[in-house]
């Protein structure tokens, strides 16, 4: 068996802000054979997320724990599919999978111990997309991260910066479930509302309207903030521990600031993380995937409740990838933002 | 009972680099009565520690937990010293204390729950000044910075800066009774003799013969850092960052770079952090006063069978406390400074 696979490439290492002239649609012939032990993926959905700009530059820290992507290359993503041909026993046509694939229509994997794959239950009764997100990496990342590393206490203050990101936007939400006190950043006023009046925080503002973020935060929390859950980097870390309060914990889950700018790194004020015992954790959601079926099941369980919004951002079509990557970098996803293929 | 106490005061708040000139000996008439409920105290030992300066400053972050230090005041700050004069029963004359007293030649308290103070067990057979330091606040500082900041494991690779001082010193030795491997560095050959050859650190540098730190740090452990244990900050914090392993730990101890100067803030590159899920931590001393006297008896088991030496350099008089401060700022001292008084 054979089938066209188009996928999207880089055509050359991105450094700074992305642009849609960094991508290029390419296609190959992709075989299947029984005999081969793979099996065969037609791709409906493909995570589009703001780590991989770093896995697309020449150098970066990323490259430590993350492949670097290949100019022309396939660029490996979360993602959900149909199997569409199978030489293993444990996965039949017409079974759907969510699992590392790349972005692409068709992808191929061998079954094995440290393949990251699983099959998803059609009676679960969720939308295939939530695989992506509020089930899929980001709710384990927003989970372990919020849970595991930042500990929350009832009545502690959490600050959640790009707070309607697919991250942030649960995070915020599972903060309110955990008994906190929730403010959250965005960069627009529609933003800002949604996390208001949809997503329950219990305040949000537009950090673009606040010329001193240091002052925006004080104004928000004159008790202080017990726990910040870090996506952006920047002044904002920098505005955030200098309104910490002791034995204050700062979850990294990201720095996008700083991904498109590396000139722009915090300067954090050391004697503040000293004199407050504050504890930064860097993390990620890979770190969480042994406990990621039983954090699904209690997060499903909150959205069968009503008491977790998933909120997502879905473009169409392959081509719509690169336009879909580079509008995370300009602000314009709200929530999850998938691309949904054929 | 009325005696002449002289006391070292700041003339003004002090930003940037101390210099003798921003002190002066001060005197005052301290009355004690048997109907006081007060124990007057005669100093024999002052500690002289990098933290105060942040307390001379008018604004820093210090001031959150530590109270700030008002010209023409007295100047809080561990100490030893004979009891003169005692309204209490817990303490009689003759008895030698340690705790919260001041830079000053008599120091008045009144015992109190809250109260940091505790008498020296005279059958001890340590030196007076081992309460100042490795048995006192240096020493809780580096055990409770390595072993419940950092958790070593044996055979983790661990780098301390400042590590000829009166912290740096105590976790290079902790470091190797841990079975770690550990690599310090300092500001003068002599200090790197000293850490190589006294105190059995494996390896150890001059960061002055260091253009380039991070190729410094790379050389010296090529499978990279697990531990880094932080004196300093500045581009040493990111040096120490860009070698660091995968759940590498940070304890940030001071920054003593930044003391003096603030624009010399560190700009840690987050990317590392995040994606080799570092922890960095800050903490004081006082955190682990609980344990002090658990601890204490453990560092003075080693001391005695010989595995930890305690390196101090002390400066006598009064009228010397100015210029023992004002050393620890150009890398004068060795070990743990301490100012003798009469």
């Amino acid at each position: 068996m054979e089938v066209e696979n188009r996928y999207v490439a880089v055509r050359h290492h991105v450094e700074g802000s992305p642009s849609v002239d960094d991508f290029q649609v390419k296609a190959e012939a992709v075989r299947w054979t029984p005999e081969s032990g793979e099996v065969l993926v037609r791709n409906m959905y493909v995570s589009i997320d703001p780590y991989q700009l770093n896995r697309m530059k020449r150098q970066s820290a990323s490259h430590h724990s993350v492949d670097v992507i290949v100019p022309g290359e396939r660029i490996a993503s979360y993602g959900a599919g149909e199997v569409v041909a199978s030489a293993c026993e444990e996965y039949k046509e017409g079974d759907v999978v969510t699992g590392l694939l790349a972005w692409e229509e068709y992808s191929v994997f061998r079954p094995a111990p440290g393949i990251f794959m699983s099959k998803v239950d059609a009676s679960s009764g969720f939308p295939l997309s939530y695989q992506m997100g509020v089930l899929g990496t980001s709710g384990m990342t927003a989970y372990g991260g919020f849970y595991e590393v930042c500990k929350p206490q009832p009545g502690e203050k959490v600050f959640v910066s790009a707070a309607s990101g697919s991250v942030g936007s649960l995070v915020g939400q599972f903060a309110k479930l955990a008994g906190c006190h929730v403010v959250g950043c965005a960069g627009t006023q529609a933003k800002v509302e949604l996390l208001k009046d949809k997503l329950g925080f219990d305040d949000a503002f537009n950090y673009k309207d606040e010329p001193d973020l240091k002052a925006a935060l004080r104004r928000r929390f004159p008790d202080g903030i017990d726990i910040y859950f870090e996506n952006v980097g920047g002044e904002m870390l920098e505005a955030a521990l200098a309104n910490m309060n002791t034995y204050g914990r700062v979850a990294l889950c990201g720095v996008i600031a700083e991904y498109t700018d590396p000139g722009r790194r915090a300067e954090p004020d050391l004697l503040e993380v000293i004199y407050k015992r504050i504890t930064l954790r860097g993390f990620f959601a890979w770190d969480f995937i042994p406990r990621f079926h039983e954090w699904a099941a209690i997060i499903g369980g909150w959205i069968e409740e009503g008491k977790v919004q998933a909120i997502e951002d879905v473009s169409d079509g392959l081509e719509s990838i690169p336009s879909a990557f580079v509008a995370l970098y300009r602000g314009e996803n709200v929530g999850k933002k998938l691309v949904k293929l054929a």
